[in-house]
């Protein structure tokens, strides 16, 4: 019998030298984060299912995997609906879990909270090129900090990280969901319409500004308002932002997080203000974030304050704010632009035949990891050089056979 | 609102201390396993339900959590079937996960191939004290070697993470698929019986030899034949392996493993031959093996032959063997028997206040992060005694106050 061996669509398999690089590079990222005061957490990658259709995901909960209930729980009727059929779901990012986190733990835990979550999140997005139902983020949150101190932090820590890594000359692009929503009921919308319409907006950098206008047309908004909304919505600029009719307060504090950024960021990076950027998420409530970087077309990391995510958990309200790197993204652009600079140094092949003595075999090559050498054991082959043409594909540096040679010897 | 906060039933939340001991102790096993030349892959949570579904996996296929499908193709009438409802499911080992990787990747992977796997499984399990939901292993195999030589191995390796790790005098015990077979078969039962016998055999452990010996009796079965049966099932030892009716070669290979493990254990742990030693999973073929710790009634590691589950999915047949460190059981001891010996000299709180210029704050703290501390910056409280208090219980040895204190000071 054969059957089909593909990863399920939407996923992939990943393969020994590119999770080389993605644990060095997890490890990287998290060190900085560490080194700034973050401690790392871990959720379930599942939740109940009443927690995730009751978020403010947005788009997300149109993707939404979720679980059958198992043995008795499960009825199935004629026109059972998702919530009935399933009780739970896999998460579509870590910021919910989060609060959800936080909201049953707090008072185990420090306040403020500066929590660091590397994991991955499931969306049953269309498949398409570079983008998966599967994929890993790196996210550190600050719970319980109002002011905007947290927002310059974590912009902080999240570009050293990026640093770390190889990163240069990206862009941190900042804007505040409630200037969006001034310019939207400033142009004559409602604010029941805001939500609906940043939708809309957040087309922008794919189907430009006639494509942005024609859909508001479309959906039988008013011409006049949707031209002075495109009017705002493209000419505000750092310069102007204490002429709009937002408290003051608000423009404060972003042009505050923007100055000090700048001078934080020793020129090797750089941070602008970007009336354009919405994101997709429903649960901001304050300054949001996206870094760019080169020619390519998405984001690499991308956050924003939730001030009322777990007051709708927990009773109590309490103010956060989360940046993410998104991995799958970094790791495809290193995989593009770098070599892979795989350390093949340290691999070493012992190749020895059936007729010797394993357990001195072993000890051998447990001498020689002393040293420093990752040893791998193969049993020899009678057509000796191709097997170590073989080896040298599988990026082995060196090699011995054991009982012939004293040292290990350079593949060449 | 107040919606439930609490983690799915049978999952849990892990905090930040238990988290670095976590990472601590992956990081450790992760180096030994490359030391060792096995390399890190990595494949998706999901597989596509048939895959799950048509696995040799015994108990767990029961466990399965499925994921419903999504859009057109969902259609549900009164009398749909869980694989009708269900296109993918959460996978519930690595094993049935990694044979599928090999078969999708044979042709840009070495022969032989040795994996490491660490990551999470999922059983709908019914919750109970020390059994989650969602559990890691961390997972060693060798696919394409057909010797004993991968068994000793693959034992080695595992010993030595577990000697990394802290763990001495364990006992790994050993058995082998066809030499219960034998015992079940020639004590008068037919070769069909095989799999449900063993499986009843499989609860030795818990329920005893009366326990056993009644539940055959009451599944119908001959009393001779489970009386013969029990008898050879608690009399068979290693010194009289070689009395058995089995192929010789199936004797002398287990009597080798044992032979040169015993060697290299250097007493630092003791290996010996388990005949009550069955293991859940159907898919094993040959050798299988476990590893007990101390008093603890479960098994901190596991494994052992597939060589037929490879040769299901992919057209051509390929021996394999793995081993799997249950990586909560690890955790569960580690945080019983040791003291948390956490590494908090690296942790430092600086303490602002708004009237400071935050960029100096962190200018400050980066200066002292390149000193190796853990530099964690907070806003600082009226009444600081307090929250100093507040840091020291959270594990915080050193402080700082911006502007005031040039130095760090010791938390008493």
């Amino acid at each position: 019998m054969k059957i089909n061996s593909n990863p399920v669509r939407g996923t992939r398999d990943i393969m020994p030298q590119e999770m080389e690089l993605r644990d060095n590079l997890q490890q990287k990222i998290l060190d900085v984060y560490r080194s700034h005061g973050f401690e790392r957490i871990e959720t379930p990658i599942i939740e109940n299912i009443d927690l995730l259709m009751g978020s403010d995901g947005g788009e997300n909960l149109k993707m939404l995997f979720t679980i059958l209930k198992r043995g008795e729980k499960l009825k199935i009727h004629e026109e059972s609906t998702v919530s009935e059929l399933c009780d739970i779901g896999l998460r579509y990012d870590l910021t919910l879990p989060l609060s959800r986190f936080y909201a049953n733990n707090k008072n185990n835990l420090q306040y403020p909270f500066k929590a660091i979550q590397i994991d991955s999140v499931y969306r049953a997005e269309r498949p398409q090129k570079g983008r998966f139902r599967s994929f890993k983020q790196c996210d550190i949150d600050i719970i319980g900090e109002e002011s905007e101190g947290a927002e310059i932090e974590l912009i902080h820590t999240t570009a050293k990280a990026l640093n770390e890594i190889g990163f240069k000359n990206f862009v941190v692009r900042i804007n505040d969901r409630r200037i969006l929503s001034s310019m939207i009921t400033s142009s004559g919308f409602t604010p029941e319409e805001v939500a609906s319409i940043s939708i809309i907006l957040d087309k922008f950098d794919k189907i430009g500004q006639s494509g942005v206008t024609k859909e508001l047309i479309d959906k039988g908004h008013d011409e006049n308002n949707v031209n002075a909304l495109l009017y705002d919505f493209t000419n505000l600029s750092e310069e102007n932002l204490f002429n709009i009719t937002i408290d003051q307060k608000i423009s404060k504090a972003l042009t505050r997080v923007i100055d000090a950024v700048r001078e934080l960021s020793k020129e090797e990076y750089t941070i602008k203000f970007d009336p354009t950027l919405v994101r997709g998420m429903g649960y901001y409530t304050g300054q949001i974030f996206e870094i760019s970087y080169g020619p390519y077309g998405f984001s690499i990391a991308g956050g924003g304050r939730y001030d009322d995510m777990i007051g709708n958990i927990s009773k109590e309200s309490i103010p956060a704010v989360g940046f993410s790197i998104g991995f799958e993204r970094i790791v495809t652009i290193l995989l593009e632009e770098m070599s892979m600079n795989q350390d093949n140094e340290k691999k070493v092949a012992i190749l020895y035949y059936p007729e010797d003595d394993i357990v001195q075999v072993i000890k051998k090559a447990d001498e020689l990891r002393k040293l420093g050498y990752n040893m791998s054991m193969f049993v020899g082959k009678k057509k000796l050089a191709k097997q170590i043409n073989g080896l040298k594909e599988a990026n082995y540096k060196y090699f011995m056979v054991f009982g012939k040679d004293e040292e290990v010897k350079l593949i060449d």
